[in-house]
């Protein structure tokens, strides 16, 4: 079998992303965990790790990480039987990447009691959806929220709804920019409010208003601040539903234009074999989801 | 003088993160950018751009760009006097790095005013406290709010007052973990939720009772997502009052110890000569900060 105490070594410099705190983990010396990783080296006959700041693995050491991941799942539910057989005996960690707008909103809700029966802790990461894929195939993280259809090799996707994004913002923004309506003119011209790079979901808005051309925006990578942007008067942005009912019913938010929302489906990425602790979550993510997210039928 | 037509392509990859988003903002062909960028590295001898996926500026490039940064905030200050001197005429965007529970909280509010008044739009970064100012050093953003006072060569720091954090939790959570009352023993079983590896605020928290080791806890990098941790059941956190009052005043989430709190500081770091534009908005944050933030008196 694989000497797994070198494997974790591995493991334990990525997900620190350090040595030095990968050796306060594991209760090593540096030089030990350095040690590790050298030996796993010399066993696979080529590097495991690019010595960077932070460490990333090499196309080898990333498959290395996929199968730690995996045998740590499939442990898990060993120890159910045999209790007492990992000594270290931490409560199990389960690293996911979900997208921001999802942990702002449904996420916590729906795995609460998860957590609690199964006494996992989360390590989320918050991407988009490619680089979340991108995580997955790497085998950095055991699952994946994200808009993203198709799975992975070794992996299944779910899906679980659709979040409904409406095009906010405050009264006093409205009455400055749209007191004439909702017009392609008045659109250009009023500042928007976008999450990023890859956030495009005001270019699709603005695209059914015959808009394709540039627009003034604001850039705010934060599911919060861009609520808060939007609450303050800087501009206009497309916000869940979901997370701004306190602000609509007050009154603080305002649909532009209440008939026109823009959907995004919402999947769930898990391994195949991830044993049953994966297998309960994404049982427990269908129902919950079920309740909080849109329920839509696919396009053909 | 410089070829400014060569800086502003350097800044252009650097803020577009690649040569075909920066070829479209400055409407010319990705090989006329990347002529650009080749001729201005023949002119400075050395090159001015790692290409890499993003690609990232050298040494000298950074301190190109943060010599372009300031040029661009002077320039705005004569637009006032001479308009029409800008052919491009895009209204200003400033690039300003920010820790994220600001941004969840007070950013918003108190910028709005200026923003709508001087036609700027705002490019926000989420960096906590050493990234921020390496950003500001490098000549990426024009000002940064982090916990930091000292500020960077050529720039000054301002004083803003401090964020109020409290460890807070559902009231089922607390029944369940701390029915005797919050120990040290009680704290260090219970799961706490953490931002990210840099964030310590619980390992302080848990270090007044004498808690240095270990301890169970979730990871979450999203300032309302940490909320809707806490606020679901999944832990304790140490979160801004600021976010929370409501969550505070319905009882969602509950203070586990009233009269322990932290207070942690905040400054504005912003360049000496960054014309009128920052200035405002420097004289506009000391103004909405003093309102917003917990007004404490610097240790000795």
């Amino acid at each position: 079998m694989f000497d797994y105490k070198l494997l974790a070594a591995l493991a334990a410099v990525v997900e620190q992303a350090g040595f030095e705190r990968a050796a306060q983990v594991l209760g090593l010396s540096q030089s030990a965990v350095s040690q590790r990783i050298k030996l796993l080296e010399a066993r696979v006959g080529q590097p495991v790790l690019v010595r960077a700041t932070p460490p990333a693995p090499t196309e080898i050491g990333r498959r290395l990480l996929n199968h730690v991941q995996q045998v740590r799942l499939l442990e898990r539910d060993l120890q159910g039987q045999v209790p007492g057989l990992d000594e270290q005996a931490l409560p199990e960690r389960l690293r996911i990447a979900i997208n921001a707008d999802s942990l702002a909103t449904w996420w916590a809700a729906a795995t609460a009691e998860f957590c609690a029966a199964q006494q996992v802790l989360m390590e989320l990461v918050v991407e988009d959806q490619e680089v979340g894929l991108k995580r997955m195939r790497a085998g950095e993280v055991a699952g994946c929220v994200c808009a993203a259809e198709r799975p992975v090799a070794g992996a299944r996707s779910l899906a679980l709804g659709a979040m409904r994004y409406r095009a906010l913002a405050s009264p006093a923004f409205i009455a400055r920019h749209f007191a004439a309506g909702v017009s392609a003119d008045a659109l250009v011209r009023a500042p928007a409010i976008v999450y990023g790079p890859d956030d495009q979901l005001q270019h699709r808005y603005l695209a059914g208003f015959g808009v394709t051309g540039a627009f003034a925006y604001h850039l705010c990578p934060s599911s919060e601040g861009f609520v808060r942007l939007a609450e303050g008067g800087l501009g206009w942005g497309l916000v869940p539903e979901l997370q701004v009912r306190e602000e609509l019913a007050s009154g603080r938010l305002v649909d532009l234009l209440p008939e026109r929302f823009i959907d995004v489906p919402l999947y769930w990425h898990h391994w195949r074999n991830g044993g049953e602790l994966l297998s309960e979550l994404t049982e427990c993510l269908r129902r919950a989801a079920g309740g909080a997210l849109v329920q839509v039928q696919p396009g053909p």
